[in-house]
This record gives structure tokens, C-alpha cells and sequence, in this order.
């Protein structure tokens, strides 16, 4: 058995098995963040972290300001999944000595306007050289009121399932240069009864699937109803005959768009009111169903199908990049 | 200009000047821990960040265990040289997809060890695969009394130079399995007016020099002060031709140690309290002084020779191993 076998969900169900839990946490391993108490019990606060590492997260092709945007984005896209508001971030960068000092420069840059944008600040980090693929780990602080915190496991029967944005091909570009849903988020959980929430990094199906299971709730999903995004419908015009641009919104990684359930009856006022604030787009995709673990999709011809938790996994799946 | 060029030092500069400063901040890049304001004026968070890269900072033989444990220990040290109490941390983990999932157990459980030991909890992270050198970069969350805050840029002419322990060799093994200074460091700020501190990660002279930059003053080292490792004599007798035990003692990384400045009228009664607290040993090395970068070593001759700052630095100079 090895971390391939395992796959990143099994890897992530091990590594829990192996950490002592800290009984302070309200939320720990397997969430967007991990959420920690202050000594305010009104509120908390959330740590994350994610790495981007050449030839997985970004071609060498990618400019170094977008690298470290999207270094830094990552990470603020978990804070707004949770209901967050960002604070201070730091780096663990891996560097190669031949780099030029202008390419660290855009580098740094890129985090800075992405944390900076959200009210978060660079304040810390460390370097260290690599002979091969460079990375940065960007970890984040931020902080949310414990009335305002959103997990994957908050989801109930009778929840709509809604997405931000729409979806798929963001290998295209969105993956290096996307919006994370800060603002939207706050707005959301300031305004309305969000249950649970999570932001898209490993596919609507990949990511809808970590809620069911955090939840123990199942989900009926619509096609017709999935938002397509027009750099999917380019892709698949383009002749790839693999995959079809609803199976690449189905299923590709990093939209970084948001995936909330909400309970269905506070859905009309949210769909009346969020065009007021927002021009990315809001829509109904599903609804959260009783029975544990049911993952269905409805198709176009009104069948149902069982849908598979496929998506985005570093580990095991189908890789970024893989059409080009 | 290359970022070998520039040397970890010059980067960090680099770096500092393309990043926007949090006004809130207490300290920020430069120092081992960013310091972060709470609702509590009389506290601080600490934030810091360490990565350990296969072939720089382990090599493929250590034990997974030793790995994990380093790659945390090494942020507890960070927490400790800012006189702060480890809370929280989490781990971007880049993994091979053939690792055994044994081998991914016992980094976590490596993790693990050292953070419970020391009152911290692993509450979450991210994995990717890796197709070169693995990864951890784990960063830590810690919490310390603003009066207990203790920075690189604190040192004053006047004070003594002490550190913990006995340096150089640490390659012979301690690297992987040092003990993080946590509990003499919160002994010490609780119990003395400590001034400037740091952890021993770029050797005594790199570190040293690190404070001598932040705090605007000069130092005098007095060689045979210097508490020199019996892996660095072991190293020395078995042929080292090159670097004397001496030189592995003032210039060798990843000791782990503190050091720290204290008003010279202290030191009679700390070296007297000491040794009823703890086993490990401690040695006034020096004094500050207050020409700004002046930098000097006492030789057993008597005589002042000035005293260069090189020592671990990733990107320049002597690698970890080149012994081997």
C-alpha cells in the first residue's frame, strides 16, 4: 500500500489516525481550515495551508507574479470557505539558486497584492534552495465569528446546493489568475443561514463528495443545472475527445468558486438579492438528501445516475495539464 | 543577480521590500517569528513557518520519524527563541505517489511526537505529490506575553552573550533528533530580563550576526568561551582536514540552541539557577558592544581578529553533508 493507492482521501483519513486531536479545535484535519478558539468565545480563529509546486500547481511557462497569486489565493479561497476574513499570512519557499533576483521579486509581489487585496498581510516566512520542481507554501491566519464559521460537515436534508461563478477548464488560465470568493463569502454568511461550505479545488463532484461524507447527508445534483464555464465550452470546441466540457465542470480541479448549502426556503431572497452586490453569477445546482452517502445525478433526459466522487486528486487522478 | 547571488541574507532584504508592512505588526520578516496583536494587549500570536527538503535539510537514510520531528521541532524552536509558548500547527506535505503508506505514518507521527511534547497540536494541512525531493513545510502558530516577546533587534551594549548546550557536528545526528529549547526559553523570559534572543539554526557567527544587524551594535566572541560538541571533536579526530572542531563550532547549522543577550549583572545569579533547572549546559561566549557590525573574535592568543558572519546558508555556502 502506498500514498498512491491510498488516494488523497484515504491519505487524509490516515494522517487523522496518526495526530493526537487537540480537544480545544472546533475544527481539525479533513476541513478548509483548522478553526481554534480565542480567548473570545464569540470567535475563532483559522489556519490553513497549501503549497504550489511546479509541474503540478503551475507550468514553468507560468509568470512569477501569477505564481505567487495564486500561491497566496489558494489559501484565502479556504478562509472565505470557512466564512473567514483573512489576517497575515507566511512562505516556505523552495527556490532554485539560479533563479533571477527579478523572478523572487514577482514572486513575492504576486502574494503581496493577493494578500494585501484581502486584508492580509505577508509578515514572515523562510527560504530554503531546490535542485528540481520549486515551490511556495503559503499557511494563513485568519479569524471568523463562531456563529459566521462554515464547515463541510454543517450540511442538512433540505439544503439547495449553490455555486459561485461557473465551472471547469480552468487549466485554460482562471486556475493562475481566479478571484477568491473572499468578499462573497462574508457577505453570505453575514446575510444568510449557510449551513456548509467549501470552495472548489478538487471538482464540484470532488468537493461536493468531502461535504456528504463530513456530513454523512447524500445529494442529488441536476445537470442542466451545472454552470458551465466558457473555457470548458472552448476546450471541448477545440476537439477534446475525452472529455466534455459538462464532465470538465463536473470534475476539474481549482475553480476556486464557492459551494454552499443553504435550507431551500432562504433561496428565492438569496437569488433576488445577490445580483445587487455581485456580478459573478449565483445558481441552484442540487439539493442535500437524507440518505448517507447517495450521490446522484440527475441528467438531461430526467434519469438518475449514481455519481462518482472522481475529481481533482494529485494522487491518483487525471493531472492538470493533462491536455496540453 | 541571481538568487545565489544574493545569499539567504540579501534575499531575505530583497523580499522584505516587495512586501507591504502590517502597521499592527510587533516584528515581521527578519525575525524567527512574526509577532501578531490579540484582543489582549498584554499578548501576542506568534506566526512562523520552516520547511525540510530531502538532500538539503535530511538525507534519504534518516527515518521518516526523524524527518517529522525535525520538520516541527524546527518551528518550535522558532517559538521558543521569541519566548513563546507552542499552540497550533499545520503541514504542506509534498509526497512521493510511491512512498510507503508506513513511511507517510511515521512522518506524521514524527510530527506528531514533537508537538504534543511540547504543549502544540498538528491541526491540519495539505498534501501533494512531488516527483523529485519530498517535502514538509510546516508552520506554527504560538502564543507569548508582550513582555516575554523576545527579538533578534534587542541586544544592548552592556550585554552578555550566552547560549544552551554544545555546538557544531550537529550532521553527525543531532540535526534530526535535537530537543527544541521551549522550556528553558519560557524558564528564562519568565525568570530573567533577557534582552535579545534566537535559535541557533545558521550556526553561532551567521546567528550572532543576525542580532548584531537588527539590534544596530557589535559583538566580542572569546574563542575559548565557545562550548564545542563532542560530534564536532569526534568529526575533528576522525580527519576533518578542513574545519576544525572550533570552526564546526562557530560556523556549523542546525544546533537548535539558544542564544541570547542578558545585562552582564545578571549572568552570576542565572549560571547559579540554572543548573537546579536543567541538565543542559550554559556558557557566557561573549559580550555586546556598541560598535554597530563590529564583529570580533578573541583567539586563545588574546589577540582580536575580526570574526566573519558566514556560516549555514542555503544558498552559498557549506551545505549540510558536504562531510559526508
Amino acid at each position: 500500500m502506498n500514498v498512491s493507492d491510498l488516494g488523497e482521501f484515504g491519505l487524509i483519513q490516515r494522517i487523522a489516525r496518526n495526530v493526537s486531536r487537540d480537544p480545544r479545535a472546533l475544527a481539525g484535519i479533513g476541513e478548509d481550515c483548522a478553526a481554534l478558539p480565542t480567548d473570545d468565545p464569540e470567535r475563532c480563529l483559522l489556519f490553513t495551508t497549501d503549497p504550489v509546486l511546479e509541474g503540478v500547481h503551475f507550468e514553468s511557462s507560468a509568470l512569477p507574479y501569477q505564481i505567487g497569486w495564486k500561491a497566496m489565493a489558494r489559501n484565502l479561497s479556504d478562509i472565505a470557505a470557512c466564512g473567514g476574513k483573512p489576517k497575515w499570512a507566511v512562505v516556505s519557499a523552495g527556490l532554485r539558486a539560479d533563479m533571477s533576483a527579478e523572478f523572487v521579486d514577482e514572486l513575492y509581489r504576486g502574494m503581496n497584492a493577493a494578500a494585501t487585496q484581502f486584508g492580509a498581510h505577508l509578515v514572515g516566512g523562510d527560504t530554503t534552495k531546490v535542485a528540481g520542481a520549486f515551490f511556495l507554501a503559503v499557511s494563513m491566519i485568519g479569524e471568523v465569528e463562531r456563529r459566521h464559521l462554515k464547515l463541510r460537515s454543517m450540511a442538512r436534508p433540505g439544503d439547495s446546493i449553490l455555486v459561485t461563478g461557473t465551472l471547469g477548464g480552468s487549466i485554460a488560465g482562471k486556475h493562475l489568475e481566479f478571484t477568491p470568493r473572499v468578499r462573497e463569502a462574508r457577505w453570505l454568511v453575514e446575510n444568510f443561514p449557510i449551513n456548509a461550505m467549501i470552495d472548489l479545488s478538487d471538482g464540484l463532484a470532488g468537493d461536493l463528495f468531502h461535504i456528504l461524507e463530513q456530513s454523512s447527508v447524500g445529494a442529488r445534483i441536476v445537470a442542466p443545472r451545472v454552470p458551465i464555464s466558457e473555457a470548458a465550452r472552448h476546450l471541448e470546441c477545440e476537439g477534446d475527445q475525452e472529455h466534455s466540457s459538462f464532465d470538465m465542470a463536473l470534475y476539474d480541479g481549482e475553480d476556486f468558486e464557492l459551494l454552499f448549502t443553504i435550507p431551500a426556503g432562504h433561496v428565492d431572497r438569496l437569488l433576488a438579492d445577490w445580483p445587487k452586490q455581485f456580478d459573478v453569477p449565483l445558481r441552484t445546482v442540487g439539493a442535500i438528501t437524507a440518505g448517507a452517502g447517495k450521490f446522484i445525478l440527475v441528467n438531461p433526459q430526467g434519469e438518475e445516475e449514481p455519481l462518482a466522487p472522481r475529481g481533482h486528486d494529485h494522487f491518483r487522478k487525471r493531472e492538470r495539464g493533462d491536455r496540453r
